[in-house]
Formats: structure tokens, C-alpha cells, sequence
């Protein structure tokens, strides 16, 4: 039997694959192969994904040494208050192992780029947190293949079934918020959604809709936007809901970025909040409670879910099974000043 | 002339001093002074101690090897948009450079710990930048043995001469908050001012006073108080404010979160801003554009500031000189709807 039937056989463990049989199969020299197990630079791209592709097949997992007391912390963006709540509590959880976090920004981008994959690979670190991000299945397979754990935190694409992944309870979020709305006794409530392929953004939407149907109080089209998760995005969008002929005398915003927006959209309106006009956020960043008027607003527990993800990491490093894989920490209403029963 | 004899000699470069040499100075192994020059753990408080004081003695360099791709960004706690702001100055550059960015919060403390130290040896970063921390000449000199460049950005403690560092020009943006309120026609102008040993919140304060100076306006030492650099502080400090027989007609805090206290307070006292209080904030973190109303305050270019501790730090570790031991990056009033003429 050679050495690749061996790892071909189902019945032998799979990582059991050496350098040496990686090298033979993907036609490569084993020097190579160490290079790209390591992530440097030099081999081409075709090379090595071929390498790869031997590795994903094989189901290899690196197992030669320690790994760098380091996790890895991604964002899209590093642009609110939002990103400092989830480092606080990946920092935290870091200090408890021993880790330092690497922090990377991707300006933006959902799913890192070629020089990010090899940097991470050349570190080896510990593990992975990927917040709003979206990691390509090479990028997810790279990542296994090195025995790098790897956690989502708030996902922002299908429903990730492999990937184990932290968020809060959007759905019973969005429900809380328009409930509270309903019970002051607003009937024509609207909601700016944020982009609704975005999972966290469809649930909160979800649920204003599902306390809607609940109240038997019909959803009017012309009351639901879809907008950004920024405050210009609210005050844009908010500025057009108020000029309605029969404008809403409430709004739920998908973050606290678009309820100030909706704030500001009130003020040139020459329209008093909550007197005027109820508004909610989504997050409880710590300025909502200093606005004017403070905000009533749905709080994510950001720590917290930043905590959860890397104690994830370290649980699955340390090669401990997970008690969930998809966990969703609870999100609670906030009822500040912004919101008042309707005087119509 | 014996090794030891050489490594004194005044005329030889004096980074020729080996580890054996080293070892034989303090009376220790060889093994003993590479665990301790590679920050590793198990060596004993005192015998730390005397390898270090003879590394420092013989103004010891380290430059057997390549330091580890890595910036070092630690700071005293991680609580506003402030220190996120700078998070993205440092991320920039590190990004020019291939450098990953290994983020330390403090919680709080100025000073960092032991195990900060030891982590930071071990990974041999290509250099660090410390936020609002004071280093221990031990941790400075720990750091300088092993060419590991350092750059403060706001140091807290007296002007360090030796140390590069990057601040704003506070004191010039605490003349221009006070002098838009002079020129406004207030004359009762308080100030909350930081804790003032802290040089940046000293040199707001003095800056307010050389504005008064200038005017010919006395200041009432009833209308300076120092306070915290939080919301908590603003509050507090500026209800009393408010309820002196002959309060200020405008206040000018030393950062955006005191001035966001002050507008609650305000709030609370039935008073409007700004036709019964002027409020200047310090920093112009992004809310302040969205405040109720939104808030005049002195700009301070955080992102800039971040980017370049960072290019400083990368610039000493490739050895070349720099062009400004201390840079201070320039401070722009921003004038928005928080400040009005007095109508008293």
C-alpha cells in the first residue's frame, strides 16, 4: 500500500497526511508545500491552489506545533462606537488566555483580501474573529486546513452553517421596539431597515412586521424603507417619510446612526421629538442616552456578544467542543424620552 | 584587553557587547541574559533586574535579527470614539507598511504591566505606540535595549525629553474656543477643564486664560472647575455651574463628552442651547455634528494623529532620523449651533 492509498483510506485518521504525500499528489516539490502551509510569498497562484485543493480534499489539519498566542480580530469597518464595544469584549477574553489581538480593518470591504489570508497564515495565530465579514469558502478552507478556528460575529451573508457564529436576537429586537410603539397607541409607525440581504438587518425588519400583523395594524408600503446604517442614511430617508401626506408619527430606526439621522430630519422639520414624533434606535451606543432627547432605543449587548466570540475561538483552539454553534445573546427595549403616545 | 575591558571602551561602538559578555557583567549564564533579552518567563524578579541594569549601563542594542511585522498600540482604556479615531490613523499606516496591529487596552491604568512588558519583548515588534500611557523608565529602557522604537501619542506625565511624541495643539485650540465666545460678546465664560496634570488638558485650560487675558476679561475662579473627561464630569460640574447666583453664559469644556454633560445639565435647568447657554466641546468626535443642537468644538485630527505616531515608530525602526522629535498636529474650530450671542 502506498503512502497515498493510506491517505486516500477512509478508515485511517485523515491527518495522518504528511508534507511528503501532500508534495506527490499536487505535483509539487515538498519545500513548497511547507511554504504555502506557512503562508509566504513565492509560490504562484496556480501552485498553490492545487496545494490547496490537495489539503480541502484530504480534510488535512495541521496539527506540527503551537500555535501563536495571538487572535485575530477582522472588521469591515472600524466607524462607530458599534466596533469598540465588540474589541472591549474580545480584549477582555484575550487578557483571561494570554492572547494578543491582532486587529485588522478592512476598509469597508465585507471579505478580506489575498495579502490578509497570507499574513494570517504566516502568523498562525490562535484563531479568528470575523466581525460583519464575509470569508470566501478558500479563505474558510485555508483557515481549517491550518487548524485556525474561525468565528462570525454577526454574519453577513446566508446563514453560515459551518461557521460557527455569534449575534443578538435581532428578530425579538425589532419586535420589542414596534410593540413598545404600538402600545403608546402609534398606528402609522415606520421602518427604515437597513440593507435586508444582511441577516441582523431582515430579522429586526421581521420583526416590526410580525408586532404589526400581531396588533392587526396593517404594514403601509410607503412607511418601510430600505436605507443605510448611517445617519445620513436616516436623515435622507427620514426627511422623506415626514414630508408624506400622511406622514408616520413614529419611527423605528435599524441602528442608533439612523434614529440620530431621523433626529436631525425631525429638527429641520421643525418637528419636536417625542411630542411630535416617536423615534427608536437599534444598539444602545453609549450616546443615546446623551441625546437630545435621550433615546429609546433596543440594546445589543456588543461586549458581550465580542466576549462570546472569542471565548468561542479559544474553546475550539483548545480542540473543546462548542455548547452551541450559532449562539444569539438577547437584546432588551430601553424606553429613554424619544418616545411618547401620538397627540393626534 | 579582555572583552569586558572593550565593551567599556568609550572609542568602540558599544553595541559590540555580546551575550556572553553581558552574562559575565551580571554574574549570570548566557541562557539567563537570552531569556531575559527575549522577554521569555522564568527568570527571577532580581536577577531581570541586574541583566537589565547592565544592558542599560552599557547602552546595549540589540540587531541580531528581524523584528516580528507587528505595531504595538496600547492604550489606557477604550471608551469613545477618541481612541477609535486613532485606532484607524494607526491602521492606515500599518497597512502602507505590512505591519499587523496588536491592540493592549490598560483598562484604565496609565501605567502598563508587567505581563504587558513581557508579551511585548517576546514578540519583538518593529516598534510601539503608546496612547495616553506612561511607560516606567524601566519599560523605556527595556524597550530601547532591544531597538524596539516607542512613540507616546497625549503623554500624560511631565514633557518626556527622550521619548518621541505626537500630540495636537491644545493650547492654541483653547484659545480659539475662548476667543469665538468672546467675540460672540460673552464675558461670564466658564471652563471645565481636565484633570490638569495631564498636559493636554493643562495646556486647553492655559489657553482659555491667555484668550481672557487678551480681552481684558477677568477670570472668575468660581467659573474654572476641574472635572472627569466623561459625560459624568460635565454633568455634574455643570449644574453647579448653572446654579451660581451669577452663573456663565457660556461654557467651554475640555472635551465633546464633558460638553455633552453640560448640554443634559442645561437640559435639566429648563435653559436652551444656544439662546440661554453657549456650550464649545474639544475634539469633534463624529456625534458632536449630531447633537441637539449640533455642537461648536475645537477639531483634533485623532485619525491624522494615529497615522503619524505610526509612521514615526516605522521610520525608527528602518533607523532613519526623524524630523520632529515632538509633532503637534494643528487643532480648527468648528463652528456649529451650540454658541449664539448672550442675550443678557
Amino acid at each position: 500500500m502506498t503512502s497515498t492509498d493510506r491517505a486516500l483510506d477512509g478508515d485511517l485518521p485523515r491527518q495522518r497526511l504528511t508534507v511528503a504525500e501532500i508534495a506527490h499528489l499536487a505535483g509539487v516539490s515538498a519545500p513548497t508545500v511547507s511554504r504555502v502551509l506557512n503562508g509566504h510569498a513565492g509560490v504562484a497562484l496556480t501552485t498553490r491552489q492545487r496545494v490547496e485543493a490537495v489539503l480541502r480534499e484530504h480534510g488535512y489539519r495541521r496539527r506540527d506545533s503551537e500555535p501563536a498566542a495571538i487572535i485575530e480580530l477582522v472588521f469591515h469597518a472600524l466607524e462607530s462606537l458599534w466596533a469598540l464595544e465588540i474589541i472591549q469584549g474580545v480584549e477582555q477574553v484575550a487578557r483571561e488566555h494570554e492572547l494578543a489581538v491582532v486587529l485588522t480593518e478592512m476598509q469597508g470591504r465585507l471579505t478580506p483580501g489575498r495579502a490578509w489570508t497570507e499574513q494570517v497564515l504566516a502568523r498562525r495565530p490562535t484563531g479568528v474573529v470575523a466581525v460583519f465579514s464575509e470569508l470566501t469558502v478558500q479563505q474558510q478552507s485555508q483557515l481549517a486546513t491550518r487548524s485556525i478556528p474561525l468565528v462570525v460575529l454577526d454574519p453577513t451573508g446566508e446563514p453560515l452553517h459551518e461557521t460557527p457564529s455569534v449575534g443578538a436576537t435581532n428578530w425579538s429586537g425589532g419586535m420589542a421596539a414596534t410593540r413598545h410603539l404600538l402600545d403608546l397607541g402609534h398606528r402609522r409607525i415606520a421602518m427604515l431597515s437597513g440593507p435586508t440581504q444582511w441577516p441582523c438587518c431582515r430579522a429586526r425588519l421581521d420583526g416590526y412586521r410580525a408586532a404589526m400583523d400581531a396588533a392587526d395594524v396593517p404594514v403601509d408600503p410607503d412607511l418601510v424603507r430600505v436605507s443605510t446604517l448611517y445617519m445620513e442614511g436616516g436623515l435622507r430617508d427620514g426627511t422623506e417619510l415626514l414630508r408624506l401626506p400622511d406622514p408616520p408619527t413614529a419611527v423605528f430606526a435599524a441602528n442608533d446612526l439612523q434614529a440620530l439621522g431621523v433626529y436631525e430630519a425631525a429638527r429641520r422639520a421643525g418637528l419636536r421629538i417625542p411630542e411630535d414624533l416617536s423615534v427608536v434606535g437599534f444598539d444602545d451606543l453609549s450616546f443615546t442616552q446623551w441625546a437630545g432627547p435621550p433615546m429609546t432605543t433596543v440594546r445589543q449587548p456588543l461586549v458581550q456578544m465580542g466576549a462570546a466570540a472569542a471565548r468561542m475561538v479559544a474553546a475550539l483552539a483548545e480542540g473543546e467542543p462548542l455548547e452551541q454553534h450559532r449562539v444569539e445573546l438577547a437584546t432588551t427595549l430601553v424606553v429613554r424620552e424619544s418616545t411618547a403616545p401620538p397627540h393626534r
